[in-house]
Protein backbone atom coordinates (compact mmCIF):
# COMPACT_ATOMS: atom_id res chain seq x y z
CA UNK A 1 0.00 0.00 0.00
CA UNK A 2 1.30 3.62 -0.69
CA UNK A 3 -0.39 6.48 0.94
CA UNK A 4 -0.38 10.22 -0.54
CA UNK A 5 -0.64 13.18 1.50
CA UNK A 6 -1.29 16.53 0.20
CA UNK A 7 0.32 19.34 2.13
CA UNK A 8 0.28 21.95 -0.85
CA UNK A 9 -1.62 21.56 -3.53
CA UNK A 10 -1.02 25.86 -5.57
CA UNK A 11 1.18 26.88 -7.59
CA UNK A 12 3.64 29.58 -6.98
CA UNK A 13 1.83 32.63 -5.22
CA UNK A 14 -0.55 31.86 -2.52
CA UNK A 15 -4.45 32.38 -2.68
CA UNK A 16 -7.39 30.62 -1.30
CA UNK A 17 -5.77 29.06 1.73
CA UNK A 18 -3.74 26.90 -0.42
CA UNK A 19 -0.17 26.11 0.20
CA UNK A 20 3.25 25.52 -2.45
CA UNK A 21 3.67 22.04 -3.30
CA UNK A 22 4.81 19.24 -0.80
CA UNK A 23 3.40 16.28 -0.27
CA UNK A 24 4.08 12.93 1.91
CA UNK A 25 4.60 9.28 0.60
CA UNK A 26 3.97 6.83 2.45
CA UNK A 27 4.91 3.23 2.48
CA UNK A 28 5.15 0.22 4.80
CA UNK A 29 8.28 1.29 6.32
CA UNK A 30 9.08 5.27 5.20
CA UNK A 31 8.09 8.12 5.48
CA UNK A 32 9.07 10.30 2.27
CA UNK A 33 9.04 13.89 1.61
CA UNK A 34 8.18 15.37 -2.01
CA UNK A 35 8.85 18.35 -2.32
CA UNK A 36 8.57 21.63 0.34
CA UNK A 37 7.22 24.46 -0.41
CA UNK A 38 7.15 27.40 2.15
CA UNK A 39 4.63 26.67 5.20
CA UNK A 40 5.23 22.44 4.57
CA UNK A 41 6.38 22.15 8.11
CA UNK A 42 3.49 23.76 9.09
CA UNK A 43 1.33 21.92 7.28
CA UNK A 44 2.70 18.52 8.73
CA UNK A 45 1.61 19.85 11.57
CA UNK A 46 -1.58 20.50 10.70
CA UNK A 47 -2.29 16.99 9.58
CA UNK A 48 -0.47 15.59 11.77
CA UNK A 49 2.24 14.01 9.84
CA UNK A 50 5.08 12.87 12.37
CA UNK A 51 8.31 14.83 10.77
CA UNK A 52 10.76 12.69 12.72
CA UNK A 53 10.05 9.67 10.73
CA UNK A 54 10.99 11.12 7.63
CA UNK A 55 14.52 10.19 6.76
CA UNK A 56 14.43 10.82 2.77
CA UNK A 57 13.13 14.05 0.71
CA UNK A 58 12.90 14.36 -2.92
CA UNK A 59 12.80 18.03 -4.54
CA UNK A 60 11.97 17.94 -7.66
CA UNK A 61 13.64 21.54 -8.98
CA UNK A 62 14.57 24.44 -7.37
CA UNK A 63 11.66 27.00 -8.01
CA UNK A 64 11.38 28.48 -4.56
CA UNK A 65 7.93 27.16 -4.37
CA UNK A 66 9.04 23.50 -3.94
CA UNK A 67 11.99 24.06 -1.67
CA UNK A 68 11.75 27.27 0.43
CA UNK A 69 10.13 25.21 3.14
CA UNK A 70 12.83 23.42 3.28
CA UNK A 71 15.45 25.41 5.50
CA UNK A 72 12.98 25.51 8.01
CA UNK A 73 12.49 21.88 8.01
CA UNK A 74 15.72 20.87 8.26
CA UNK A 75 16.61 23.49 11.74
CA UNK A 76 13.51 22.40 13.35
CA UNK A 77 14.54 19.09 13.15
CA UNK A 78 17.69 20.07 14.87
CA UNK A 79 15.70 21.83 17.30
CA UNK A 80 13.93 18.38 17.92
CA UNK A 81 17.30 16.91 18.66
CA UNK A 82 17.41 15.15 15.76
CA UNK A 83 20.14 12.51 15.68
CA UNK A 84 19.58 10.23 12.76
CA UNK A 85 20.86 10.75 9.01
CA UNK A 86 18.80 12.47 6.53
CA UNK A 87 19.05 11.96 2.82
CA UNK A 88 17.79 15.29 0.96
CA UNK A 89 17.51 14.05 -3.33
CA UNK A 90 17.85 17.55 -5.39
CA UNK A 91 19.12 18.57 -9.25
CA UNK A 92 22.20 20.61 -8.33
CA UNK A 93 22.74 23.67 -6.21
CA UNK A 94 20.84 22.94 -3.22
CA UNK A 95 23.30 22.06 -0.61
CA UNK A 96 24.73 25.25 -0.89
CA UNK A 97 21.71 26.76 -0.12
CA UNK A 98 20.70 25.32 2.83
CA UNK A 99 24.55 25.04 4.49
CA UNK A 100 24.71 28.63 3.75
CA UNK A 101 21.80 29.65 6.07
CA UNK A 102 23.28 28.05 9.23
CA UNK A 103 26.21 29.64 10.12
CA UNK A 104 23.58 33.74 10.22
CA UNK A 105 21.93 31.88 13.24
CA UNK A 106 25.34 30.07 14.30
CA UNK A 107 23.33 26.70 14.17
CA UNK A 108 24.95 23.14 13.92
CA UNK A 109 22.68 20.70 13.21
CA UNK A 110 22.99 17.98 15.65
CA UNK A 111 22.46 15.36 12.75
CA UNK A 112 23.95 14.49 9.27
CA UNK A 113 22.65 15.24 5.47
CA UNK A 114 23.38 13.83 2.98
CA UNK A 115 22.46 15.49 -0.42
CA UNK A 116 22.32 13.66 -3.22
CA UNK A 117 22.64 15.37 -6.81
CA UNK A 118 20.18 14.69 -9.35
CA UNK A 119 21.75 14.59 -12.44
CA UNK A 120 20.58 11.56 -14.75
CA UNK A 121 17.72 9.31 -14.21
CA UNK A 122 17.43 5.96 -12.74
CA UNK A 123 17.35 4.45 -9.25
CA UNK A 124 17.37 6.39 -5.84
CA UNK A 125 16.77 4.55 -3.01
CA UNK A 126 16.33 0.29 -2.79
CA UNK A 127 15.23 -2.19 -0.06
CA UNK A 128 13.48 -5.14 0.12
CA UNK A 129 9.86 -3.74 -0.38
CA UNK A 130 10.27 -1.25 -2.56
CA UNK A 131 12.57 1.53 -4.81
CA UNK A 132 12.20 4.90 -6.07
CA UNK A 133 13.56 6.25 -9.06
CA UNK A 134 13.52 9.36 -10.45
CA UNK A 135 13.02 10.24 -14.51
CA UNK A 136 13.09 13.82 -16.43
CA UNK A 137 10.27 16.00 -16.90
CA UNK A 138 10.28 19.00 -19.23
CA UNK A 139 9.97 22.25 -17.35
CA UNK A 140 12.12 25.63 -17.38
CA UNK A 141 14.62 24.61 -15.42
CA UNK A 142 15.94 20.95 -14.74
CA UNK A 143 13.26 18.96 -13.43
CA UNK A 144 12.52 15.72 -12.52
CA UNK A 145 9.33 12.91 -11.37
CA UNK A 146 9.85 10.46 -9.06
CA UNK A 147 8.09 6.55 -9.36
CA UNK A 148 7.39 5.14 -6.28
CA UNK A 149 7.00 1.20 -7.20
CA UNK A 150 6.10 -1.60 -4.48
CA UNK A 151 8.09 -4.85 -4.76
CA UNK A 152 5.80 -7.98 -5.59
CA UNK A 153 4.33 -9.47 -2.42
CA UNK A 154 5.67 -12.87 -1.55
CA UNK A 155 3.32 -15.79 -3.56
CA UNK A 156 -0.14 -16.43 -2.20
CA UNK A 157 -0.93 -19.85 -0.98
CA UNK A 158 -3.45 -21.95 -2.64
CA UNK A 159 -5.44 -23.01 0.51
CA UNK A 160 -7.07 -26.35 -1.58
CA UNK A 161 -3.89 -27.74 -3.07
CA UNK A 162 -1.60 -27.19 0.21
CA UNK A 163 -4.73 -29.03 2.14
CA UNK A 164 -4.56 -31.83 -0.39
CA UNK A 165 -0.97 -32.36 -0.39
CA UNK A 166 -0.64 -31.93 3.07
CA UNK A 167 1.51 -29.46 3.58
CA UNK A 168 2.77 -29.07 6.87
CA UNK A 169 2.59 -25.35 8.27
CA UNK A 170 6.14 -24.86 8.78
CA UNK A 171 6.72 -25.03 4.86
CA UNK A 172 3.82 -22.28 4.31
CA UNK A 173 6.70 -19.35 3.93
CA UNK A 174 9.08 -21.54 1.66
CA UNK A 175 5.75 -21.86 -0.46
CA UNK A 176 5.15 -18.30 -0.37
CA UNK A 177 9.17 -17.44 -1.23
CA UNK A 178 8.34 -20.23 -4.41
CA UNK A 179 10.02 -23.36 -3.01
CA UNK A 180 8.98 -26.43 -4.52
CA UNK A 181 7.43 -29.26 -2.05
CA UNK A 182 8.81 -33.06 -1.38
CA UNK A 183 6.43 -35.07 -0.10
CA UNK A 184 7.55 -37.97 2.63
CA UNK A 185 7.75 -40.38 -0.08
CA UNK A 186 9.97 -37.91 -2.25
CA UNK A 187 7.84 -36.68 -4.73
CA UNK A 188 8.18 -33.17 -5.54
CA UNK A 189 5.02 -31.22 -5.67
CA UNK A 190 6.40 -27.97 -8.09
CA UNK A 191 5.72 -24.66 -6.14
CA UNK A 192 3.00 -23.18 -9.16
CA UNK A 193 0.88 -26.19 -8.43
CA UNK A 194 0.74 -24.98 -4.26
CA UNK A 195 0.67 -21.09 -4.62
CA UNK A 196 -1.11 -18.66 -6.60
CA UNK A 197 0.29 -15.29 -8.66
CA UNK A 198 1.27 -12.58 -5.75
CA UNK A 199 -0.28 -9.13 -5.74
CA UNK A 200 1.37 -6.74 -7.77
CA UNK A 201 3.70 -4.05 -5.73
CA UNK A 202 1.76 -0.78 -6.01
CA UNK A 203 2.91 2.05 -8.09
CA UNK A 204 2.97 6.04 -7.46
CA UNK A 205 4.12 8.47 -9.90
CA UNK A 206 4.69 12.00 -8.88
CA UNK A 207 5.27 14.08 -12.33
CA UNK A 208 6.50 17.12 -11.03
CA UNK A 209 5.81 20.93 -12.83
CA UNK A 210 5.98 19.90 -16.45
CA UNK A 211 5.16 20.87 -19.74
CA UNK A 212 3.19 17.96 -21.95
CA UNK A 213 5.63 15.72 -22.21
CA UNK A 214 4.71 11.99 -23.81
CA UNK A 215 8.57 10.77 -23.05
CA UNK A 216 7.61 10.44 -19.06
CA UNK A 217 4.85 7.69 -20.35
CA UNK A 218 7.36 5.20 -20.11
CA UNK A 219 8.50 5.68 -17.15
CA UNK A 220 4.62 5.85 -15.37
CA UNK A 221 2.87 3.45 -17.73
CA UNK A 222 0.86 1.33 -15.80
CA UNK A 223 1.15 3.10 -12.71
CA UNK A 224 -1.58 2.59 -9.94
CA UNK A 225 -2.12 7.07 -9.10
CA UNK A 226 -0.28 9.68 -10.69
CA UNK A 227 0.13 13.05 -9.95
CA UNK A 228 0.46 15.62 -12.62
CA UNK A 229 0.31 19.16 -12.72
CA UNK A 230 -2.13 21.04 -14.27
CA UNK A 231 -1.56 24.32 -13.21
CA UNK A 232 -4.22 25.95 -16.10
CA UNK A 233 -7.29 25.03 -17.77
CA UNK A 234 -7.20 24.34 -21.55
CA UNK A 235 -8.38 28.36 -22.81
CA UNK A 236 -4.97 29.23 -21.22
CA UNK A 237 -3.00 26.85 -23.07
CA UNK A 238 -0.89 29.36 -24.52
CA UNK A 239 0.54 30.82 -21.22
CA UNK A 240 0.67 27.28 -19.84
CA UNK A 241 3.27 26.49 -22.40
CA UNK A 242 5.05 29.26 -22.41
CA UNK A 243 5.40 28.85 -18.75
CA UNK A 244 6.78 24.99 -19.35
CA UNK A 245 3.36 23.84 -17.33
CA UNK A 246 0.17 22.08 -18.22
CA UNK A 247 -3.08 22.37 -18.54
CA UNK A 248 -5.67 20.04 -17.25
CA UNK A 249 -6.08 18.33 -20.79
CA UNK A 250 -2.86 17.55 -20.93
CA UNK A 251 -2.50 15.67 -17.64
CA UNK A 252 -5.55 13.63 -18.61
CA UNK A 253 -3.97 13.19 -21.84
CA UNK A 254 -0.50 11.89 -20.22
CA UNK A 255 -2.86 9.76 -17.43
CA UNK A 256 -4.75 7.95 -20.68
CA UNK A 257 -1.34 7.41 -22.52
CA UNK A 258 0.08 5.99 -19.86
CA UNK A 259 -2.49 3.84 -19.01
CA UNK A 260 -2.73 4.51 -15.10
CA UNK A 261 -5.25 3.75 -12.61
CA UNK A 262 -6.10 7.24 -11.49
CA UNK A 263 -4.86 10.61 -12.07
CA UNK A 264 -4.79 13.34 -9.36
CA UNK A 265 -4.20 16.89 -10.60
CA UNK A 266 -2.48 19.66 -8.67
CA UNK A 267 -0.11 22.49 -8.55
CA UNK A 268 -3.53 25.14 -9.55
CA UNK A 269 -2.80 28.22 -10.70
CA UNK A 270 -3.78 30.98 -8.19
CA UNK A 271 -6.76 32.48 -10.48
CA UNK A 272 -8.87 29.53 -9.51
CA UNK A 273 -10.29 29.74 -6.60
CA UNK A 274 -13.05 26.77 -7.60
CA UNK A 275 -10.99 23.55 -8.48
CA UNK A 276 -14.54 21.78 -9.47
CA UNK A 277 -14.00 22.79 -13.55
CA UNK A 278 -10.43 21.54 -13.30
CA UNK A 279 -11.66 18.39 -12.07
CA UNK A 280 -14.31 18.23 -14.41
CA UNK A 281 -12.02 19.46 -17.83
CA UNK A 282 -9.36 16.88 -17.15
CA UNK A 283 -12.43 14.02 -16.50
CA UNK A 284 -13.87 14.72 -20.10
CA UNK A 285 -10.16 13.14 -21.37
CA UNK A 286 -9.26 10.86 -18.27
CA UNK A 287 -12.35 9.97 -16.16
CA UNK A 288 -11.07 8.40 -13.58
CA UNK A 289 -9.29 11.98 -11.90
CA UNK A 290 -9.33 14.06 -8.73
CA UNK A 291 -8.28 17.65 -7.79
CA UNK A 292 -5.55 16.76 -5.23
CA UNK A 293 -7.03 18.37 -2.31
CA UNK A 294 -4.96 19.37 1.16
CA UNK A 295 -5.08 17.55 3.97
CA UNK A 296 -6.40 14.41 2.09
CA UNK A 297 -4.87 11.17 1.95
CA UNK A 298 -4.97 9.22 -1.49
CA UNK A 299 -4.37 5.28 -0.84
CA UNK A 300 -3.01 3.21 -3.38
CA UNK B 1 -3.09 56.41 14.95
CA UNK B 2 -0.80 52.97 14.39
CA UNK B 3 -2.31 49.69 13.79
CA UNK B 4 -0.30 46.45 14.90
CA UNK B 5 -1.62 43.30 13.00
CA UNK B 6 -0.10 39.95 14.01
CA UNK B 7 0.64 37.60 11.60
CA UNK B 8 2.99 34.99 13.52
CA UNK B 9 2.86 35.11 17.66
CA UNK B 10 5.20 31.20 18.02
CA UNK B 11 8.59 31.05 18.66
CA UNK B 12 10.25 28.87 16.40
CA UNK B 13 8.71 25.34 16.24
CA UNK B 14 5.63 25.36 14.79
CA UNK B 15 2.52 24.54 16.43
CA UNK B 16 -1.09 24.77 17.30
CA UNK B 17 -1.88 26.08 14.36
CA UNK B 18 -0.10 29.30 15.57
CA UNK B 19 3.40 30.57 12.88
CA UNK B 20 6.71 32.05 13.52
CA UNK B 21 6.95 35.99 13.85
CA UNK B 22 5.89 38.36 11.79
CA UNK B 23 3.77 41.24 12.37
CA UNK B 24 2.31 44.32 9.66
CA UNK B 25 2.69 47.92 11.43
CA UNK B 26 0.38 49.77 9.62
CA UNK B 27 0.53 53.84 9.55
CA UNK B 28 -1.15 56.65 7.96
CA UNK B 29 1.04 56.39 5.04
CA UNK B 30 3.02 53.08 5.36
CA UNK B 31 2.54 49.45 5.64
CA UNK B 32 5.78 48.16 7.23
CA UNK B 33 6.35 44.45 7.86
CA UNK B 34 8.40 43.43 11.07
CA UNK B 35 10.08 40.29 10.79
CA UNK B 36 9.39 37.64 8.42
CA UNK B 37 8.90 33.69 9.42
CA UNK B 38 7.98 30.77 7.22
CA UNK B 39 4.61 31.21 5.97
CA UNK B 40 4.52 35.14 5.98
CA UNK B 41 2.61 35.54 2.60
CA UNK B 42 0.51 33.18 3.59
CA UNK B 43 -0.73 34.31 6.59
CA UNK B 44 -0.65 37.94 4.57
CA UNK B 45 -3.06 35.93 2.05
CA UNK B 46 -5.37 35.08 5.05
CA UNK B 47 -5.83 38.14 6.47
CA UNK B 48 -5.76 40.26 3.40
CA UNK B 49 -3.18 42.54 4.17
CA UNK B 50 -2.02 44.30 0.27
CA UNK B 51 1.36 42.40 -0.15
CA UNK B 52 2.27 45.63 -2.60
CA UNK B 53 2.21 48.41 -0.34
CA UNK B 54 4.85 47.36 1.51
CA UNK B 55 8.24 49.47 0.74
CA UNK B 56 10.17 48.77 4.03
CA UNK B 57 11.15 45.67 6.19
CA UNK B 58 12.54 45.24 9.38
CA UNK B 59 14.64 42.13 10.30
CA UNK B 60 15.52 41.83 14.06
CA UNK B 61 17.57 39.26 13.64
CA UNK B 62 19.11 36.22 11.83
CA UNK B 63 17.30 32.92 13.44
CA UNK B 64 15.49 31.29 11.04
CA UNK B 65 12.00 31.61 12.53
CA UNK B 66 11.98 35.69 11.90
CA UNK B 67 12.88 35.57 8.24
CA UNK B 68 12.68 32.20 6.06
CA UNK B 69 9.27 33.74 5.20
CA UNK B 70 11.41 36.64 3.16
CA UNK B 71 13.01 35.05 0.36
CA UNK B 72 8.97 33.57 -0.51
CA UNK B 73 7.68 36.64 -0.04
CA UNK B 74 10.53 38.64 -2.65
CA UNK B 75 10.24 36.08 -5.06
CA UNK B 76 6.03 36.25 -4.64
CA UNK B 77 6.93 40.46 -5.35
CA UNK B 78 8.29 39.47 -8.59
CA UNK B 79 6.13 36.93 -10.08
CA UNK B 80 3.32 40.11 -9.45
CA UNK B 81 5.56 42.33 -11.28
CA UNK B 82 6.87 44.65 -8.46
CA UNK B 83 8.39 47.73 -9.57
CA UNK B 84 8.85 49.65 -7.14
CA UNK B 85 11.92 49.99 -4.97
CA UNK B 86 12.03 47.53 -1.50
CA UNK B 87 14.00 48.46 1.62
CA UNK B 88 15.35 45.41 3.94
CA UNK B 89 17.11 46.09 6.90
CA UNK B 90 18.48 43.62 8.87
CA UNK B 91 21.41 42.78 10.53
CA UNK B 92 24.48 41.78 8.33
CA UNK B 93 24.20 38.41 6.81
CA UNK B 94 20.85 38.48 5.26
CA UNK B 95 21.75 39.90 1.72
CA UNK B 96 23.87 37.44 0.59
CA UNK B 97 21.55 34.59 1.94
CA UNK B 98 18.79 36.28 -0.56
CA UNK B 99 20.67 36.83 -3.20
CA UNK B 100 22.43 33.64 -3.96
CA UNK B 101 18.99 32.07 -4.01
CA UNK B 102 17.86 33.78 -7.27
CA UNK B 103 20.01 32.08 -9.52
CA UNK B 104 18.99 28.13 -8.92
CA UNK B 105 15.34 29.45 -10.06
CA UNK B 106 17.21 31.86 -12.92
CA UNK B 107 15.13 34.46 -11.60
CA UNK B 108 15.66 38.36 -11.94
CA UNK B 109 13.72 40.24 -9.73
CA UNK B 110 11.97 42.96 -11.93
CA UNK B 111 12.29 45.91 -9.05
CA UNK B 112 15.49 46.66 -7.05
CA UNK B 113 15.94 45.93 -3.40
CA UNK B 114 17.53 48.09 -1.42
CA UNK B 115 19.62 45.94 1.92
CA UNK B 116 20.34 48.48 4.93
CA UNK B 117 22.65 46.87 7.55
CA UNK B 118 22.04 47.44 11.40
CA UNK B 119 24.88 47.97 13.13
CA UNK B 120 23.68 50.38 15.49
CA UNK B 121 21.19 51.72 16.88
CA UNK B 122 19.67 54.80 15.68
CA UNK B 123 17.15 56.30 13.00
CA UNK B 124 15.94 54.31 10.30
CA UNK B 125 13.06 55.92 8.56
CA UNK B 126 11.61 59.01 8.50
CA UNK B 127 9.04 61.13 7.04
CA UNK B 128 6.46 63.87 7.66
CA UNK B 129 4.21 61.77 10.41
CA UNK B 130 6.91 59.20 11.06
CA UNK B 131 10.15 57.86 12.58
CA UNK B 132 11.24 54.50 13.10
CA UNK B 133 14.40 53.65 15.40
CA UNK B 134 15.71 50.37 16.12
CA UNK B 135 17.46 49.76 19.80
CA UNK B 136 19.67 46.73 20.69
CA UNK B 137 18.14 43.82 22.61
CA UNK B 138 19.83 40.84 24.27
CA UNK B 139 19.78 37.63 22.21
CA UNK B 140 21.73 34.22 21.69
CA UNK B 141 23.23 36.53 18.08
CA UNK B 142 22.82 40.28 17.43
CA UNK B 143 19.07 41.44 17.48
CA UNK B 144 17.24 45.24 17.50
CA UNK B 145 14.02 46.07 18.76
CA UNK B 146 11.79 49.16 16.60
CA UNK B 147 10.32 51.70 17.22
CA UNK B 148 7.70 53.68 15.95
CA UNK B 149 7.14 56.98 16.71
CA UNK B 150 4.66 59.54 15.15
CA UNK B 151 5.16 62.94 14.99
CA UNK B 152 2.96 65.30 17.07
CA UNK B 153 -0.12 66.23 15.04
CA UNK B 154 -0.90 69.75 14.18
CA UNK B 155 -2.48 71.67 17.14
CA UNK B 156 -6.00 71.95 17.52
CA UNK B 157 -8.30 74.61 16.71
CA UNK B 158 -9.64 76.18 20.24
CA UNK B 159 -13.59 76.45 18.76
CA UNK B 160 -14.57 79.12 20.88
CA UNK B 161 -11.82 81.29 20.49
CA UNK B 162 -11.38 81.38 16.77
CA UNK B 163 -15.28 82.06 17.07
CA UNK B 164 -14.57 85.07 19.28
CA UNK B 165 -11.83 86.55 17.47
CA UNK B 166 -13.80 86.09 14.41
CA UNK B 167 -10.51 84.47 13.05
CA UNK B 168 -11.45 83.47 8.62
CA UNK B 169 -11.89 80.32 7.85
CA UNK B 170 -8.86 80.32 5.46
CA UNK B 171 -6.54 81.17 8.09
CA UNK B 172 -7.75 77.49 10.21
CA UNK B 173 -4.69 75.83 8.50
CA UNK B 174 -2.12 78.34 9.51
CA UNK B 175 -3.44 77.89 13.20
CA UNK B 176 -3.00 74.63 13.25
CA UNK B 177 0.57 75.25 11.98
CA UNK B 178 1.37 77.15 14.61
CA UNK B 179 1.08 80.76 13.23
CA UNK B 180 -0.48 83.72 15.28
CA UNK B 181 -3.11 86.03 13.78
CA UNK B 182 -3.26 89.06 13.46
CA UNK B 183 -6.88 90.89 13.39
CA UNK B 184 -8.22 93.60 10.72
CA UNK B 185 -6.92 96.31 12.82
CA UNK B 186 -3.80 95.00 13.18
CA UNK B 187 -3.23 93.43 16.71
CA UNK B 188 -1.51 90.50 17.02
CA UNK B 189 -3.63 87.46 19.06
CA UNK B 190 -1.00 84.47 19.63
CA UNK B 191 -1.57 81.23 18.29
CA UNK B 192 -1.98 79.76 22.25
CA UNK B 193 -4.97 81.64 22.92
CA UNK B 194 -6.66 80.44 19.66
CA UNK B 195 -5.56 76.84 19.66
CA UNK B 196 -5.30 73.98 21.83
CA UNK B 197 -1.72 71.48 22.36
CA UNK B 198 -2.22 68.83 19.79
CA UNK B 199 -2.49 65.17 20.68
CA UNK B 200 0.93 63.49 20.99
CA UNK B 201 2.44 60.99 18.49
CA UNK B 202 1.69 57.46 19.01
CA UNK B 203 4.96 55.22 19.76
CA UNK B 204 5.04 51.68 19.36
CA UNK B 205 8.06 49.14 20.27
CA UNK B 206 8.56 45.74 19.00
CA UNK B 207 11.04 44.52 21.28
CA UNK B 208 12.08 41.67 18.85
CA UNK B 209 13.56 38.17 20.90
CA UNK B 210 15.61 39.29 23.81
CA UNK B 211 16.75 38.07 27.70
CA UNK B 212 15.16 40.65 30.49
CA UNK B 213 17.29 43.46 29.30
CA UNK B 214 16.57 46.80 30.77
CA UNK B 215 18.44 49.38 29.12
CA UNK B 216 15.77 49.00 26.10
CA UNK B 217 13.32 50.66 28.68
CA UNK B 218 15.21 53.94 27.78
CA UNK B 219 13.90 53.51 23.42
CA UNK B 220 10.64 52.54 24.82
CA UNK B 221 9.62 54.70 27.62
CA UNK B 222 6.22 55.83 27.55
CA UNK B 223 5.31 53.36 24.68
CA UNK B 224 1.01 53.57 24.32
CA UNK B 225 2.20 49.75 23.17
CA UNK B 226 4.94 47.58 22.78
CA UNK B 227 5.44 44.38 22.33
CA UNK B 228 7.22 42.07 24.04
CA UNK B 229 8.35 38.42 23.71
CA UNK B 230 7.43 36.11 26.64
CA UNK B 231 8.20 32.73 25.65
CA UNK B 232 8.17 31.04 28.58
CA UNK B 233 6.50 31.00 31.92
CA UNK B 234 7.42 31.82 34.88
CA UNK B 235 8.62 28.73 36.09
CA UNK B 236 10.68 28.10 33.50
CA UNK B 237 13.13 30.98 33.74
CA UNK B 238 15.79 29.22 33.86
CA UNK B 239 15.50 27.68 30.13
CA UNK B 240 14.50 31.15 29.14
CA UNK B 241 17.69 32.78 30.66
CA UNK B 242 19.83 30.08 28.87
CA UNK B 243 17.93 30.87 25.37
CA UNK B 244 18.04 34.37 25.83
CA UNK B 245 14.31 34.21 26.02
CA UNK B 246 12.07 36.45 28.37
CA UNK B 247 9.09 35.04 30.93
CA UNK B 248 5.77 36.36 31.22
CA UNK B 249 7.02 38.28 34.09
CA UNK B 250 10.16 39.90 32.62
CA UNK B 251 8.43 40.71 29.75
CA UNK B 252 5.63 42.40 32.60
CA UNK B 253 8.68 43.89 34.41
CA UNK B 254 9.49 45.67 31.52
CA UNK B 255 6.54 47.25 30.81
CA UNK B 256 5.96 48.57 34.31
CA UNK B 257 9.50 50.15 34.26
CA UNK B 258 9.50 51.77 31.25
CA UNK B 259 5.63 52.90 32.15
CA UNK B 260 4.02 52.08 28.59
CA UNK B 261 0.06 52.27 28.11
CA UNK B 262 -0.36 48.23 26.73
CA UNK B 263 1.85 45.07 26.80
CA UNK B 264 1.16 42.25 23.88
CA UNK B 265 3.30 39.52 24.95
CA UNK B 266 4.00 37.10 22.16
CA UNK B 267 6.92 34.11 20.39
CA UNK B 268 5.00 31.65 22.65
CA UNK B 269 7.05 28.41 23.27
CA UNK B 270 4.96 25.41 21.50
CA UNK B 271 4.66 23.83 24.79
CA UNK B 272 1.90 25.92 25.70
CA UNK B 273 -1.50 25.47 23.68
CA UNK B 274 -3.41 27.53 26.27
CA UNK B 275 -2.45 31.16 26.11
CA UNK B 276 -4.83 32.20 29.10
CA UNK B 277 -2.27 30.98 31.71
CA UNK B 278 0.52 33.65 30.36
CA UNK B 279 -1.48 36.14 29.99
CA UNK B 280 -2.80 35.99 33.71
CA UNK B 281 0.49 35.52 34.82
CA UNK B 282 1.67 38.41 32.98
CA UNK B 283 -1.18 40.46 34.26
CA UNK B 284 -0.01 39.92 38.10
CA UNK B 285 2.73 41.94 37.17
CA UNK B 286 1.27 44.57 34.56
CA UNK B 287 -2.41 44.55 34.47
CA UNK B 288 -2.60 46.11 30.74
CA UNK B 289 -1.64 43.16 29.02
CA UNK B 290 -2.73 40.88 26.40
CA UNK B 291 -1.44 37.58 24.71
CA UNK B 292 -1.10 38.37 21.10
CA UNK B 293 -3.46 36.53 18.87
CA UNK B 294 -2.66 36.10 14.93
CA UNK B 295 -4.69 37.55 12.72
CA UNK B 296 -5.65 40.43 15.50
CA UNK B 297 -4.91 43.94 14.63
CA UNK B 298 -3.98 45.55 17.62
CA UNK B 299 -4.71 49.42 17.32
CA UNK B 300 -2.98 52.55 19.23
Amino acid sequence: MIAVTILGNNSALPAHGRHPTAQIVQTRNHTFLVDCGEGTQLQMSEYRIKRSRIDHIFISHLHGDHYFGLIGLLTSFGLNNREHDLHVYSPEGLEPIMLMQLPASHTLLPYRIYFHTLKEEGLLFEDDHLSISCFKVNHKIECYGFLFEEKAHHRKLNAEAVKHFNVPYEFYERLQEGKDFVTPEGKVIPNVTLTLDPKPGRKYAYCADTIYYEPICKHIEGADLIYHEATYMKDEEERARARYHSTTIDAAHIARKANVGKLLIGHFSSRYENLAPLENEARQVFANCEAAIEGTCYIV
